[in-house]
């Protein structure tokens, strides 16, 4: 397939569209639709948020009776199930549109390629694949989830250039400056799940909530009542945690995941927002694979937030996609934390392989971005 | 004092040829002049090895009988006392120059102005201070030893992104790749003494010599033969080297530094190349203080190129003006060894502080420049 100019650009617009719901569609993908006849738009759309129009609802509304003969630019292949709402499938082959230009299939493999035969066996043009690695880019959680059923992971983590992330007195605040803890805020808006341990909770007593107003320049577009908190969920295998923490007092989702049971007393202290899950492992912590398999029931994407022990065996597991990490221009000295736990190498080639996809400057800290293999 | 557009652009030009005399004048500085009349360049120079001509010399040389009437541009002021060459302030004035550009003063604040003084009393014209912070960072090291008598310290280290420099078994081959390594081959090349400790000699049985093959381009602009070796300085505190070690078998000077003699059966192994020096310290370790001070007699600058101990050591006791951080794309775990021993520090308030000046890609790893202050 050889695509025009025309194409590139109205394509690269559904995508730039698509990107606006990224802070409020999940667990829905975030997908952009722009109508084009005769090189003019005529309709435009994206995907807001869970239960409201998709994207070319929006794009079909406002191009009315014009849709007739349109090319339709969609960066994800229109639904052909009825959900929430009717399929996107449908609604374009109602409205008469000629031509449908895709840049990824529907991702889960059961139902890839219904919506394209669907607008095929209505006789319209259906091409699939332009710029296809953007917008897949766009829902790399969702995408995930509905090929495996597991969760996005993103582990989170900020250090000095020696790789400390805390005093030996635990001292941690504050090792980055300002830009770099708003980023870790809009990455906290960004994500389904927030994952960490109860160390964490009893040693710095987090809420572990997004605030808006530390949102930065993402507060001016994003209002407080379209922010969605992540679940917030705490790996406590001997349930030891009490309700007079202040995560708690934060009325949004919270998961306690354990290997024993919360005594019945402890129950009927927390809060209603508070659910428990036990999933002992074999070593006396969480089966983390198995709670990201339960969280992959309706999480998108997990930041793990957490010590180094925690991240490391994130990493360790395999279980991790990206590694996220804060560096800010500091030397702590040896008796710092470590920044990760991970295994006793013996060679350079048992090291973690990952590739550094993306840094930049935040202040005077640097964000560096791993993807792992 | 305002400067013209030519004065700008001839300084600059110096500047540029001093700077090719960076692996070869020490411990002289690097000296770059251009003889400019009439808007036209009539000679010009640089200062290449002690011993051979000043950059004064090389400039008037090239301008000949042209030189009466130009002005000099000088990127160090011109010395007034006769050494292995006469003195450049009187070449100047016996060619009959009107008048002479100086970007910075002799940094001996004992000699500082003498040159400028010989010319003005000669009827010549001095400008002083053009592009002077350029030209003053040509020559940190030589600037700093006659200011202070002390020479500047350069820290190398190489670690991970989690700070550590070495597996739990030692293995350290290779954290940085081709490109960090043939970087620390010049940062060796450009320094007059390299620094380490007996561990680090004992552990790996380095050469801690220059290789030319090793130089990357640099190897193309300089032939082995101008090739400076850095005297090679050893802390063996408890005098425990032996003359079986690769460094002794290159021969270039070593300089071995103990708090103890070594007994009269090693030194007569040791080869010819080979000097020995007493500094007991007050803690059983060698006076870092005073072997600088030593250093400073012959050397403008000292690449440390030692483990954590003797790192931190320099650092906290704040005689390290920089220090050279290569990091690489890995993560070896809390397991390898730290970056550098500091003090336990019990608040963010107490860590080294400096500037980060300099960050730039080599390869796949980073190299990051932090100057103390």
């Amino acid at each position: 397939m050889s695509w025009s100019a025309l194409d590139n650009q109205m394509m690269s617009r559904a995508i730039r569209l698509a990107a606006k719901g990224r802070y409020t569609t999940r667990p829905n993908p975030n997908v952009g639709c722009v109508l084009v006849k005769d090189g003019r738009i005529l309709g435009e759309g994206f995907h807001h948020r869970a239960g409201e129009p998709h994207a070319e609802v929006h794009a079909l509304r406002m191009a009315g009776e014009a849709a007739r003969g349109a090319t339709a630019y969609v960066t994800l292949e229109p639904c052909s199930h009825y959900g929430r709402t009717p399929p996107c499938a449908l609604a374009l082959i109602q409205a008469g549109v000629a031509r449908v230009v895709i840049a990824t299939e529907d991702p889960n493999p059961q139902v890839a390629g219904r919506g394209s035969q669907l607008l095929r066996d209505a006789g319209i043009v259906v091409d699939l694949g332009l710029l296809g690695a953007e917008a897949y880019g766009l829902n790399l959680g969702f995408m995930k989830r509905m090929q495996t059923g597991l969760p996005w992971v993103t582990v989170k983590l900020a250090a000095s250039l020696d790789g400390k992330t805390a005093l030996s007195n635990g001292v941690s605040k504050w090792i980055t400056g300002p830009e770099a803890r708003r980023d870790v805020q809009r990455l906290r808006a960004s994500h389904c799940a927030l994952l960490t341990g109860v160390e964490t909770v009893l040693a710095d007593d987090p809420g572990l909530n997004v605030r808006h107003g530390e949102l930065g320049s993402l507060g001016l577009s994003l209002s407080e009542t379209e922010l969605l908190q992540p679940l917030r969920v705490i790996l406590d295998s001997r349930a030891r945690l009490t309700a007079d923490k202040a995560l708690f007092s934060i009325d949004s989702p919270i998961l306690l995941v354990s290997c024993r049971a919360y005594s019945a007393a402890r129950l009927a202290q927390f809060p209603s927002h508070v659910s428990c899950l036990q999933l002992p492992g074999e070593d006396g912590r969480v089966d983390l694979a198995a709670l990201l398999a339960h969280l992959g029931r309706s999480c998108n994407s997990v930041l793990v937030e957490a010590g180094a022990t925690l991240a490391g065996a994130v990493i360790e597991r395999r279980l991790a996609d990206e590694l996220i990490l804060y560096q800010a221009p500091k030397l702590l000295g040896g008796h710092g934390h470590n920044l990760l736990n991970l295994n006793d190498y013996q060679a350079m080639s048992e090291l973690p392989h990952f590739e550094l996809i993306d840094e930049r400057k935040l202040g005077a800290d640097r964000r560096m971005t791993l993807r792992f293999g």
